[in-house]
C-alpha cells in the first residue's frame, strides 16, 4: 500500500476528551473517529487491525470445531420477554418500535436468539455438543460512553454459545473453549491471564475471564508467581496463614486515644504497625436474632465486600451500620470500636485469628485497647475469609505466592447450565428418548476492544508498538527525497515490489514529506518494522533497518533486505 | 467438515409462506431461518456462500483501488437533518431515540456518514480521488419484507462511495467501479448484465443497474443481441422505425362495434392484427391551455408512463382521465376513443406515426373507424416516444436487435455529484487553494441478495446448483455403509483427508442415513462435485463421481481421485 492511496489521518495534537492512552492514540493514529457519544467508524489503518484479530478469532474457533452463524442485531420483544430479560435488563437494552409498532431492541447479546433456533433446529442428542459463534455488531447503550472503542455503544464482538445434553459435555466444551482462548490470545501476541471470575447474575457453574495485563486496566487481578492460578483480586480467596496464633503475653490496657480514629492515625500516636491493629467494622445481620454482626480484620487489610456478605450472618447486599446504630450496638462512633465486650456475634478474618497482644478500640469514644487477645479479652463467633488478598499472600492453590497486576477484560467464558435453554423450553430427546433441558455454555470476545487492550500494553511515547500479529503493515518502507532522487525512486519502487511479491504487508510511505514527518508518523501507527531507503545508504549498497519495539538498526546489504525481512519476521 | 459436526438443517417440504424458488431453498437446504419478518438467521451452511461472495466482492474492490473502513449501523439524527433525508426519507428510515432521548436512524445507507468523515479527513485535492467501501449490515423498514433475504429489513451490504474534485475524475473512477462490478459477478460465476438505469430521485448524471438475468426477476431488461447496449425495459429508447408511412389506400369508414372496447375484442370483431389498430388513451395536460392530452400508440404497444410524463405537454405524475371527463373531452367512454377530430394536442408513438389505414374509437360509444389515416383524418401535435420496447425492436445503439429478459438487481452504481457534499458543505482545497465543493460517486452490492439471486438463476428440480466460486463446499464425499463397512470407512476417511489436504473443501456425510436421504440432501444443498465410495466401487479400485450441474458420471480410480478433482476445478 502507498501512504498517497491510503488515508492515512495521522494528527499530532492529543484529542482532548479521550482519557486513556489507547483512545488517544487510535485517534491520532487515524484508526478511528467518532461519529456520535459512544459510536465510531474504523478507517482503513483500524480496519486492517480489527480485520487481523478477527481472523484469528476465526480460524481458532473453527479449528476449535465450532461453527460460524449470523444472527440479526434486530431482535424481536417477544423472545426477550420469553426469557425475562425484557423487563430484567436495564436501559442498556435498547428497546425500538418498527414502523407497524411491534417492539424490538437492537442486540446487546444473543443468548434468546440462539436458544430459540437451537430448540427448532437440534432434536436428538446426536446433534450434541454443537458450538455456534458470530462475529458481528453489538449494541449497548451504555449510559456513560468512554475510552473509545474500549466502552463503546456499538462494538464489535465474537459470542459463542455450545448446547449439551449433560453439565459434563459442557464441561468439556468450555475447557476447549478455555484453551481456544489462550490460543487465540498467544497468537495476538498479548501477555494476557485466564482469570476465575464470579457468575455472579448470570449464575451458573463455572467462568473465567481473560485479561491482557496492562496498568491502565480497570480490573486487579491476582496470580501466582509459580502456577496458572489468577483470579480476580476480589474473588481470590485469602487462605489461613500457616502460623499458629501466638500466646498472649501483654496484658489488656485501656488507653486513651483523643481524637485518634483512622487505623493509620491510632498506629501513629500508639507507635504499633498496622499489621498489630485490628480493624472492627459493624454490619447488618442476616437474622433478627442477630440484627448487627462485627467483622474485624487485620488493620492493613481491606474488608472484601463480596466475600462478607456471603456470610450466613451477614445481611446481603451488605450494609453498614449507622452513627446512630454504632452507638446503641456498641457504644461508641466509628473508630473507637472493637470485639471486647460486644454482645453481637464477632465474625473475624484468617489473617486477624492469628493476632495476639493487638490494637483496637474499645467501645468508648477516644480510647483503645493495647495488648488484647483472643479468647482472654474478646470472643469469636467464626472465622472466615473476609478480606481482599494482598501481593505476597500465599496463591490459594499452594503453589507460589500471589502478585496483583491490573488487567483489561477482552473475553469471558461462561457455563451458564439451563438458565435460557428451561425459559424458552430448549430440550433435546436423549438416547433413552425423553426430552431433556439442554445445558448451554457462552463464549465472548470483545473483538473492538482486543485492539484498544493491544493499544494499552503496547505502546511508548512514540506512539504504538504493535504486536507482530496484529500490526495493520508488517513494514514501514520510508524512502528519503524519493521526489527528488530517481535512484532512490527505482530502489524503492524495487523493493516494494520484491517485498510485495514475497508476501510482505508494506506501506510504502511516497508523499513528498520531510524525513522527520515520516519517522513520526510510522512510529505512531506502530508498524514493526522500518526501512529507510537514501542515496547515502545506496552508495554503500544498503538500506537501514530498524525494530519498532527493541530500536535496534541495522544496514541491510540491498539484495538481501526481502531474506532478512523474512527471516525476522519468520522469528514471530 | 463432517456432517455429524455440522448443523446440516434440511427439509422437505416446501414452506407455506415461501414464494420464491430461491426462499425455498435457502430454507429447505437450512442456510437461513426466519427470526421475525424480514430479519433471517444464517445458518452455517448460508454463512459459508454468504462469506464466499463477501470475499470476492472484498478481494476485488481492494484491487480496484478502494479503500474499506467500517461505520456504525446506528447514526445520530444531526446528519439526517443537516442533508435533508431526515424528513425526506419515508418510513423505510428507521428512527428511534437513545436513552438520553436523542433521536438515531438505523441506517439504510451512509452517505451521510461517509461524506461527514471526508468533509473532516479530507483537506486537499492531493488526497483525491478516494473510494471507500464497506460490507456491513444495513437495515430498512420494508412495509411488507418479502421473498426471505431477497426483500429483508436487516441484510448485508457493499457500500462504497468515491470523492473527487471534478467530474472527470468521478467518471473515471465510476469506469473503475462498471469494470470492478462485472469482474465481481463474473467471478461468481453468474450470468448478468449491466443495465443502465434511471437515476431517479438521487439524481446524478449516470447510473447502471447490474442485473442477475433469472426467469423470476422482478426486472424486465432490454438487450441488444450485437452489442452491450442493456437497459431497464422501462427506460430503453424505442427508436423510430426506419420504414416511411405509407400514403393512405382505404377511405375512412366509420363501423358499429357493438359492445366491443378491448383492442383485442375490436380486433377480432373487425378481423385485423393489433399492428393495425391504434389505441387512444386522455391523460391530464401540463398546462391550463390544454388540461387534457391524448395518447396514441400502435394496439400491440404498451404505454411507457416514465416517457410519456417526460413529455411536456403531460402533467406529471401521469394522471389518467376519468370516465367522465372522457365523455366531456372525446363525447365517449374508454374504449371507443380515436384521434378523429379531437380537440386537444394528441401525441403518437414514433411507431404509430408510421401506421396507415388502421383501426380507433371514433368518440362514439360502441362505433370505430376503419381505414384511418394520420393528416388526412386525424392531426399529429406531435411524434414521441411513448411505447415500452418489445422483443425484436432495433437496438438503441444502431446493433442488432432487442432482447428481453427478466433480471434481479444486485448492484447499482450513481454518479452523484454534489448533492451530499453540497448539502453537508464538504469541499477541499484544489490546485489553486479554493474550496472546492467535491464530487461523489456511490456504489452497492446486496451481498445477501446475490446469494437469493444465484439460487433464481442456478437451481433444478433437486435443489440449488451453485456455481463452483461461491458453493458452500466443493465436494460431497458420501461413504455407503459407513457404520458398517470397515473398508469403506477407511478408504472414505483416506479420501477424505487427502482432499483436505489439497486444498478442497469437502463435506464427509459421516451420518448413519440411507443412500438416498444422503443423495438428496447433498444434491439440494448443491454441491458442485459428488464423490460415492462404496464396496461395490471399491472391489474395482473405483470412487463414483457424479456432476451436479451436468450430471455426468464417471467411475474414478482411487488412486487418482484427488489429482482428477483438482483438475476438474481448475477448469472452473
Amino acid at each position: 500500500m502507498k501512504t498517497s492511496r491510503f488515508l492515512l489521518a495521522t494528527t499530532r495534537e492529543v484529542p482532548a476528551d479521550a482519557q486513556v492512552i489507547s483512545h488517544q492514540l487510535m485517534l491520532r493514529a487515524g484508526m478511528i473517529r467518532r461519529l456520535a457519544s459512544g459510536l465510531y467508524t474504523w478507517l482503513p489503518l483500524g480496519l486492517r487491525v480489527l480485520r487481523k484479530v478477527e481472523r484469528i478469532i476465526r480460524e481458532e474457533m473453527d479449528a476449535s470445531g465450532a461453527q460460524e452463524v449470523l444472527m440479526p442485531v434486530v431482535q424481536p420483544a417477544e423472545l426477550w420477554q420469553e426469557s425475562g430479560r425484557w423487563d430484567d435488563y436495564g436501559p442498556e437494552l435498547l428497546r425500538f418500535k418498527d414502523r407497524h409498532q411491534r417492539d424490538f431492541v437492537l442486540g446487546p447479546t444473543h443468548e434468546e436468539v440462539i436458544t430459540d433456533l437451537v430448540r427448532r433446529e437440534i432434536r436428538s442428542y446426536k446433534q450434541l455438543p454443537a458450538n455456534f459463534y458470530q462475529i458481528q455488531t453489538k449494541f449497548r447503550d451504555e449510559i456513560r460512553p468512554r475510552f473509545g472503542v474500549m466502552r463503546a455503544r456499538e462494538f464489535l464482538m465474537k459470542d459463542a454459545y455450545s448446547f449439551h445434553l449433560d453439565r459434563d459435555s459442557l464441561a468439556e466444551t468450555y475447557q476447549v473453549m478455555y484453551d481456544t482462548y489462550s490460543r487465540i490470545f498467544s497468537r495476538m501476541g498479548l501477555d494476557f491471564r485466564p482469570v476465575l471470575a464470579d457468575t455472579g447474575s448470570i449464575g451458573g457453574d463455572a467462568s473465567h475471564e481473560f485479561h491482557v495485563l496492562a496498568n491502565s486496566g480497570e480490573d486487579a487481578i491476582a496470580f501466582s508467581t509459580e502456577s496458572d492460578y489468577a483470579a480476580n483480586v476480589e474473588l481470590a480467596e485469602a487462605v489461613a496463614p500457616a502460623v499458629e496464633r501466638p500466646a498472649p503475653s501483654k496484658p489488656l490496657e485501656k488507653v486513651h486515644t483523643p481524637g485518634v480514629y483512622s487505623i493509620k492515625d491510632v498506629c501513629d500516636y500508639l507507635k504499633v504497625a498496622p499489621t498489630q491493629a485490628l480493624k472492627t467494622l459493624i454490619v447488618h445481620g442476616a437474622s433478627e436474632d442477630a440484627p448487627f454482626v462485627a467483622l474485624c480484620l487485620r488493620g492493613d487489610h481491606e474488608l472484601n465486600e463480596i466475600k462478607a456478605e456471603k456470610h450466613p450472618l451477614v445481611a446481603a447486599p451488605l450494609t453498614f451500620a449507622s452513627e446512630e446504630e454504632l452507638r446503641k450496638v456498641a457504644g461508641a462512633g466509628a473508630g473507637s470500636i472493637g470485639p471486647v465486650g460486644l454482645k453481637i456475634p464477632v465474625i473475624i478474618d484468617r489473617s486477624a485469628n492469628v493476632m495476639a497482644d493487638f490494637v483496637c478500640g474499645a467501645n468508648e469514644d477516644d480510647y483503645h485497647y493495647t495488648g488484647t487477645n483472643w479468647e482472654r479479652d474478646a470472643q469469636i463467633s467464626d472465622v472466615a475469609d473476609l478480606r481482599n488478598v494482598v501481593e505476597g499472600d500465599p496463591s490459594p492453590d499452594g503453589k507460589g505466592v500471589l502478585q496483583i497486576r491490573r488487567g483489561i477484560e477482552v473475553g469471558h467464558i461462561f457455563q451458564l447450565g439451563d438458565k435460557y435453554s428451561k425459559a424458552l423450553n430448549a430440550t433435546v430427546l436423549n438416547e433413552q428418548g425423553k426430552a431433556t433441558v439442554l445445558q448451554m455454555g457462552c463464549y465472548g470476545i470483545g473483538v473492538s476492544r482486543v485492539v484498544a487492550a493491544a493499544i494499552e500494553q503496547n505502546h511508548d511515547e512514540r506512539g504504538i508498538v504493535w504486536p507482530e500479529a496484529i500490526a495493520p503493515f508488517q513494514v514501514a518502507l520510508i524512502p528519503m527525497q524519493l521526489h527528488k532522487s530517481p535512484r532512490v525512486r527505482e530502489a524503492a519502487e524495487k523493493l516494494y515490489a520484491d517485498l510485495q511479491a514475497a508476501g510482505i504487508e508494506v506501506l510504502f510511505d511516497d508523499r513528498n514529506e520531510r524525513p522527520g514527518v515520516m519517522f513520526n508518523d510510522m512510529e505512531l501507527i506502530g508498524i514493526p518494522h522500518r526501512l529507510v531507503v537514501g542515496d547515502r545508504g545506496l552508495d554503500k549498497g544498503v538500506v537501514e533497518y530498524k525494530n519498532r519495539r527493541s530500536g535496534e538498526e541495522a544496514a541491510l546489504p540491498v539484495d538481501e533486505v526481502v531474506e532478512r525481512l523474512q527471516a525476522l519476521l519468520a522469528e514471530n
